[in-house]
């Protein structure tokens, strides 16, 4: 029995699944669409699909949506009405919430995903098979969500190498706003602050890891950051608050400074 | 003729400085003083240095001072004391001007440099001698320096492999205010943030890359951050503006945020 997989959005995170599925051999097709015909093509061409289509096919076994943040609620009510009951539908947005509140009601077979791995790389032509391996996957399912189609994701995020788990979709965005929107927020300012003051000739090392996600996809964090603007603002407020703090020690406090400096490199140092 | 190199304070950028010297066949003999006699000697254990001495000996033909910027000014004015005059003292600190108003009179020997280059690692152990390659070096001389220190000093940064150029003090201290003393703040700030948030288990690489300064050295970076303390401040005021204007977009106006976006990332792909 041939299993297919339907990529909607063949770009880097979707295609990336889409190679880790295929070296899994997790499915036998992989069917993409994109709402640019020539991205479902290149997909084609690149092998990361077999076949490119307009619409999703009725026999598709599991649906993989990795389009836009604003896009997804959209397109899961598309494969939803389109592919048996028994296909799970999961999505790789950076937000959860918000897509789930788009929806008119709680579908059992759409398993909510967000894979925290990526690059500020940009297209299928980045898509890689390891992008996952050894990085964390948030699921974040709901009480009508159908147990069988979360264990079948899960699955198949184990299988590609991830570390699934599950969470409740406004824990993970407000996480996530901490540990990527906001942080890419910051970036952009960096990268507009040093621009503005001609600085950029005196970056080192530093600077450059620092604003490497600068270069994000503007259309992929014009989203992101507009679906999960609330909790962002929120973690925005308290940065600023410890940015300031920090600016008023290095001012007049140099012991709890120098405090604030040892608390943060062991906390990094904790991550490694 | 034996031409002596005298490294004070033997830690990363010094080490560094010692190491990519003797590969350029620029001394004969490299003698490290450090405040902490275990880290003068273990200079010398890794082969940094050829002795450890207490002193400053009086036939240095260079001297390169390699110590928290707080310290330079005292040091550099003891070496102007122990050693001739042709012979050129220069440091290696992330700030400039601070470090002339601390001395009580220009000293025509002195060349004030700072290698923009450096590493999250510490001490002696992790010197390299390609810690340069590549990397800017800015020399601030004032109108008292001797041009024949400049040229040698120069000369020196271009045998290890760096670009050097002269710059007004302040300048610098401005420049580096922005593509490295607020950066660091920033880094600090956000792991206090995504610690007490508790969401550092959510953190994915572009968090570790924008992190990875956050585990700079403590003293190192309190000295740094006090004496560079007024640019800093109002640079950091700038960034809080520019977050808060990225925030109040990402509520409000989806097409600025867009361009914002689309602005950093042109001028983040321009460092490459």
């Amino acid at each position: 029995m041939t299993r297919t997989l339907v990529l909607v959005g063949t770009g880097l995170v979707g295609g990336s699944f889409a190679r880790a599925a295929r070296n899994a051999g997790l499915f036998d097709r992989i069917v993409g669409l994109d709402r640019d015909p020539d991205a479902a093509c290149e997909a084609v061409r690149l092998g990361v699909t077999d076949e490119a289509a307009a619409e999703i096919p009725g026999d598709a076994d599991a649906v993989c949506i990795g389009v836009p943040v604003g896009a997804i609620a959209g397109w899961v009510e598309r494969a939803h009405a389109g592919v048996p009951a028994s296909a799970p539908i999961f999505d790789v947005g950076s937000v959860k919430a918000p897509i789930l509140e788009a929806l008119p009601r709680p579908l059992p077979n759409f398993v909510p995903c967000h894979p925290i791995a990526g690059s500020e790389r940009q297209g299928v032509s980045a898509a890689t098979g390891s992008l996952f391996a050894g990085h964390g996957v948030v699921l974040t399912p709901v009480a009508e969500t159908d147990p069988a189609a979360v264990a079948a994701v899960t699955a198949w995020w184990r299988a590609v190498g991830a570390r699934p788990w599950v969470e409740d979709a406004g824990t993970h965005d407000d996480l996530l706003a901490v540990t990527s929107h906001v942080p890419h927020l910051v970036a952009f300012a960096l990268m507009r602050l040093a621009r503005d003051a001609g600085a950029l000739g005196h970056a080192g090392g530093g600077f450059r890891d620092l604003t490497r996600i600068a270069a994000a996809d503007p259309e992929v964090w014009t989203h992101i950051l507009r679906s999960n603007a609330a909790p962002v603002s929120r973690r925005l407020r308290e940065l600023a608050g410890h940015i300031e703090r920090l600016g008023e020690a290095a001012r007049d406090d140099p012991d709890g400074l120098r405090a604030a400096i040892e608390e943060a490199g062991e906390a990094r140092r904790g991550m490694e």
